[in-house]
């Protein structure tokens, strides 16, 4: 039996993991997954297996040691033997947000494309760092294990011209300042998914709503990324949970002039105190705005869908029309209002709703006649890596 | 007779003025119209009467003593009295960019008015402080001359919450910071202009591109402003001459922390160097870019024509479908090629170009049995302030 993959997403205070065991022929089998969450901070770790039951935790005192990744990631291999799920591995996956304008595939890593990853940090300092740091304590602890990075913004990279440019002198396009796009593995699961759903063909003209704490949306053409909300960052687009989504460039000019606000200032306000938080007053979280009677939570809700719908229209005219619109990510997955409210607004479109199909959670959320359809599809971005991972290590 | 009407337009470097007749129970008939450029720099001066023919200069050596606003407003009451347009004026309208929260109709100036219009510079810092000095030099001029002031904010002010809200948290909107929606002036015309051409209907869908220099689209529900790519700055929404369009906030925080910007070098880039300017590299002209045989000419006109299909879907989202489209503003009511390349990819809302017409100049652009209609409607500006001028001051 071929030893198992490790899949990994770190994040700035956390180390998301999944085992996969591959399978030669089909895909790549889920063993168990579970994540360190507040590192640096307050450490909490929660495992499960792939049927779901909780997985034990490591002992109090060497979870209160972890101070960093690389320390986490020293724990893994004790912690997937005495889970029974072998002390070797055949290989690691990462989720890396950035490719820049090289990486358009999923890489085996050697020490030069490392290099190259880490020269990619400024374009996305929020992020980059962390998947970088993970892959050099792997390195560093396991030499000879092979890894494999996949791109958040590979699913994009053959946008047109029109679509990845930022507007700005080509002298800057030309430092790399380009729309990217990002969830780039989870647009790529979502199609893969609804093509097997539907029999082996795809709509021609597809919009995906990644509604996650981050969030963002896609035109795919044939398949294929064609424009996305989230450009050159991850700030853009529509509203997230802490994130503002797309803001006028003088309401930033505004911030600097008058509230004299510095680059850390704005950092803040803009990655972690706007979005459905900052509308609402008190929370990030759909699950508890929607349960709460506070205006503000209503208020929020409204902007967050109307934020969608406006950009469903503007990635349909980059697609010339839609043929379908689907939801996926926690929210896309589990908040049928917040479904039920787009669909409803976007009824101009041919979107005719079936509430009784979005309250089972579809996957088909419209009328069968109507001339667009609506799909809610759960993402699994870490069976994409797993994936690519296998495959390119001819597992 | 009634003595004339002066409409001004002040601009950071220029000065255009118009004189109209008011006439009870008709529209101000126009005089004549003219403008000082090159205010502080290379003063320029030309003028028409209402038939076209051009009107003389003042003497060089009057021009050459020019070095202000109020320098040129000095000068109009001998011109206009030379040019037999009468000394006497019955009072002047402005046109004012912003209105802020308070204005949402236009206003006969007092000097608490003009107070409250100046506490607004901060808001449209590029543009209001230009109005309220030619208010404020007319004052002292002719202390008993009557003033209107006329918001290009105004046709957008009872937009709904969401289509205000800048996404940030409630704090700063409270200072202000929202969406207000400029080119209002032009709106108003067209909008009524349009009613007009259709025999005292309007389509309760509206979109409408005001393409000038400066740019931006509205949409207009039951001939009210219901959303609009401008927002709290002229900075967002479509790409423009020389400034940006909307913006990757990210992009704004990158150009900062990685090319050490500061707010000078920003405002530079983003309101001067970029739009049609910097993505061609030779020129924000559209009339010089259409004839350039450049491919980044070509390449300019292309992300300019996509920003606007993407903003129509966009806008057309906000209003749940689109019943008609119209061009305004000097690209929008010349540019034969601009306007048949966004109906083409426009095609799947309906729209069905009719190349003749469009060749013609319209106003219907589209075949008669389009789904959705588009149109050219050349805005007058200058008339809705002489309008509501003579209304306000009883004329």
């Amino acid at each position: 039996m071929t030893a198992p993959l490790l899949i990994l997403n770190a994040g700035s205070s956390s180390l998301k993991f999944a085992l996969y065991r591959p399978s030669a022929g089909a895909d790549p089998a889920p063993l168990a997954r579970g994540q360190f969450a507040g590192i640096g901070r307050a450490l909490a770790f929660s495992a499960k297996s792939a049927d779901g039951h909780p997985l034990p935790s490591p002992d109090a005192a060497t979870l209160a040691a972890i101070r960093n990744h690389a320390d986490a990631l020293l724990l893994l291999p004790d912690w997937l033997a005495t889970n029974g799920l072998g002390q070797d591995l055949a290989g690691a996956g990462h989720r890396v947000v950035h490719g820049g304008t090289r990486f358009a595939a999923p890489e085996r890593i050697t020490p030069e494309i490392l290099d190259a990853l880490s020269a990619l940090e400024p374009l996305a300092p929020h992020h980059q760092p962390h998947n970088v740091a993970a892959i050099r304590a792997l390195m560093a602890q396991h030499p000879a294990l092979p890894q494999v990075a996949c791109f958040d913004t590979a699913f994009h990279a053959f946008m047109p011209a029109t679509a990845r440019s930022l507007g700005l002198p080509a002298a800057y396009e030309a430092k790399g300042m380009r729309r990217y796009g990002f969830h780039g593995l989870s647009y790529e699961y979502v199609t893969g998914r609804l093509r097997q759903l539907l029999g082996g063909t795809l709509p021609k003209r597809l919009v995906i709503a990644h509604l996650g704490n981050g969030a963002s949306m896609a035109a795919v053409l044939d398949g294929k990324g064609h424009a996305t909300t989230m450009g050159f960052s991850t700030l853009d687009g529509i509203v997230m949970g802490t994130r503002i989504g797309s803001l006028d460039p003088g309401a930033l000019l505004h911030l600097i002039r008058e509230e004299k606000m510095d680059l850390k200032a704005l950092e803040d306000l803009l990655y972690n105190k706007s979005g459905l938080l900052g509308l609402s007053g008190f929370s990030a979280d759909m699950k508890t705005l929607l349960e709460s009677p506070e205006p503000r939570a209503a208020a929020a809700i409204e902007q967050y869908c109307y934020a969608i719908v406006r950009h469903t229209g503007s990635l349909a005219a980059a697609l010339g029309g839609l043929d379908a619109l689907v939801f996926t990510g926690g929210v896309g997955e589990n908040a049928a209002p917040i479904r039920a409210r787009v669909c409803r607004d976007l009824a101009w479109l041919g979107i005719e709703l079936d509430e009784a199909a979005n309250a089972r959670g579809g996957p088909l959320l419209t009328r069968t006649k109507a001339r667009t359809a609506a799909y809610t599809v759960p993402t699994d971005e870490e069976l994409v890596i797993a994936r690519h991972t296998a495959r390119l290590l001819e597992l």
